[in-house]
């Protein structure tokens, strides 16, 4: 193993960049003595050079454009953590891996969508792209899924990887409040992104998950097959109406392999409220993973921030001075398979919430719809009510997602809803 | 890298090494693309050749004996699965350092009594030991710790590493039942050790925390460094008055650095029932690393079983097959300090079970003895009795286990305690 320094280049002085930065100035010993070899920061670049962030950035060298950085002859590997799907971000990758540089990115969205061209693009260069902190943060799960767990079969990945929307549903659920209202608090503290749909409707979870079952299940990176339903359409009301049944509801990634295909979705779903997603609180991630030999392993920690996202940055600048050298999705992006989409296929519970007229025989009528559906019911709770409608709840045993859509297709036909049905599939982890 | 075979001997046919083998049958073309190039097992040995364990080892050569697989000339990794921290384990993977082999081992006394003249070996060798499987079965803590988050000064590693003693912890309390009971229960089941005080007096789980504070601050193992206290002592009334304040209790390790130095132990405390650690039941091992920049990082998973160690097995061999190569404890061994030992010295909260003789003014009395003490009590509470004493709990606010030991040995001049106090630290996690 070489005993030179590893220079690096970090384009982008955001949060995490700076984090970045604070890290390598205040533990140099410490990194050199893990690493084998001194890590020197060479040179960054940002939008605004003469921002006041808080670091002293005078040592480094500063470069006038992404581009210029990532090719520069003096650096070994690019640290790019400007994000953004296209642009600089991505051209500057691929600048580099061309310069023969290796790469780091905490960028998600670029992978999610581009993962497959730049992960050949990095073999075919000799090079690696990391990426440990473009999903869930401080939680080193692609080293778990890629190193920890690789002498698995992996079933399963599933998990929390959006503290904004983990934050809005427990805020709800604590306060009694609103999505709304808690939406605009989020917004007033800071926590939103410029576009906040990125969150609440689930994009930037659902690219953590497609990178995570890439990795799990050896296929090519697929964004567009995650089925993507974000949380603004949940109501405290389902959030209460949940926990009277001993759930709680969570933006739940789930990657599943079966017969018929790689299942990915990034939706609502219920939980119950004793395992450990059920008790994850606030803006804290978890990623559980199910492999054959390992039995259920869960990892949980802070999904965001500026510690966090800097030391899972670390964490692929280490293991590129320690000479670990891996593809970027942990096996050969050429045998990386193109797996079939399948759809929700395994079957699970399902809470379903109707509004039901105060008509005689009103209950009778939609249980016999799905029991025509071949549906049957777990439990079924009817609520007290003043309106001319009452709130019915029913846990069903498991089903289909499609048996179900039939059924609630059925239910129209009987008039006797007062308001459209409201599903969430259960999640047994 | 190499695409050559990478070729394993495996001393040990018991639990782990037969589930080591069966990965090795199940999952050839999966490990291969993997690791970018075959695992082929040559050769193996146990202390008998004929006994039927259930898997088809015709395909392998059988070694004489651990010495002679680990010098064969045609294995690059020896992977010692037998297990004891002297005799056959020691002397074969000190053959195989020197005869220019890897080693991989799920064995922690051998490394806790000895990792630091092995590690210095295998360097001399320019050889690597891995022992991912050592520590909480199949949680891929060691490579969290080493790598996952090298990039953090860590400040404190806990966690449950006993699979057995949370087992009897917990059915204790659901069941309701004494020590002893649960104790007979899991002898029945085969749940225990051929020597048990391995498992319920800490020493198995002592040896683990040894190994992780290595690797978290730098240190040279130090296993006669941690304080060991088992659950023998742990009764069902301690159980159930703990948890009518809020808590559990565990078989919990804390290696911890401050000012003074570090500090191990492996010992009964309690612990929020609303935390991880309170929510651990059954066999379930947890362990929960601080450090500076990630937080608080939480990996729970199976501690023990042949699939769990065996895919941790398989980790540290993929690792090898992959290039990487890192120091026995994450730095070089003559890099690795000799810190002072620190005992308990960060104070905490304690619990405090009294026994008083139904004597007026014998609360006053030890509660003006916990006040000479500099101790302030955070709750209290009398229960109610029939017998010529009366049970008192106390949680007392942040003091340290030297305070609380004078305070205790002051109350026999009070002449009110009918039984000896029992003081369990409260680890606030």
């Amino acid at each position: 193993m070489t005993t030179s320094a590893l220079r690096l280049g970090i384009a982008g002085l955001g949060t995490v960049g700076r984090g970045v930065v604070k890290i390598l100035q205040a533990h140099g010993p410490l990194l050199t003595a893990r690493c084998g070899r001194p890590l020197e920061l060479v040179a960054v670049t940002a939008q605004s050079k003469d921002k006041d962030r808080g670091i002293d950035l005078s040592a480094y060298d500063w470069a006038d454009s992404a581009d210029a950085l990532a090719t520069r002859p003096d650096i070994d590997v690019y640290v790019e953590l400007m994000g953004g799907s296209d642009g600089a971000a991505r051209s500057s990758i691929m600048a580099a891996l061309d310069a023969g540089k290796d790469v780091v990115t905490a960028n998600k969205a670029l992978l999610a969508l581009h993962g497959q061209a730049l992960a050949e693009r990095a073999e075919d260069a000799g090079r690696v792209i990391r990426f440990e902190a473009g999903v869930a943060g401080g939680i080193p799960c692609v080293k778990a899924l890629t190193e920890g767990l690789a002498g698995n079969e992996i079933t399963r990945v599933l998990g929390v990887m959006n503290g904004t929307c983990n934050y809005i549903l427990t805020r709800m659920q604590d306060a009694g409040l609103s999505y709304d209202e808690v939406f605009q608090e989020a917004s007033d503290l800071g926590y939103l992104e410029a576009d906040p749909t990125l969150d609440t409707g689930g994009i930037d979870a659902g690219h953590k998950l497609a990178l995570l079952a890439s990795i799990a299940f050896g296929a090519k990176v697929d964004f567009d097959a995650v089925r993507l339903e974000g949380i603004e359409r949940i109501t405290i009301e389902d959030i209460d109406r949940a926990a009277d049944m001993g759930f709680r509801i969570k933006l739940l990634g789930v990657a599943r392999m079966s017969g018929r295909g790689l299942e990915q979705r990034m939706t609502p779903c219920l939980v119950p409220e004793s395992s450990p997603l059920g008790q994850l609180e606030g803006a804290t991630n978890m990623v559980v993973i199910d492999g054959d030999a390992c039995g259920q392993i869960v990892l949980r920690g802070a999904g965001a921030g500026e510690g966090p996202t800097a030391s899972a940055v670390m964490s692929d600048i280490i293991d590129i001075a320690r000479g670990l050298r891996l593809p970027t999705f942990g096996q050969p992006a050429h045998m990386l398979a193109d797996l079939p989409r399948a759809h929700a296929s395994v079957p699970a519970p399902y809470y379903l919430r109707l509004e039901l007229l105060d008509k005689p025989g009103a209950l009778a009528k939609v249980a016999a719809k799905l029991g025509d559906a071949g549906i049957s019911i777990d439990r079924m709770r009817q609520y007290g009510h003043a309106e001319a409608s009452a709130p019915v709840l029913i846990v069903t045993h498991k089903t289909t997602r499609d048996a179900l859509d039939h059924a609630i297709e059925d239910f129209s036909a009987t008039g006797v809803l007062a308001a459209d049905p409201v599903a969430i599939r259960i999640e047994m982890v």
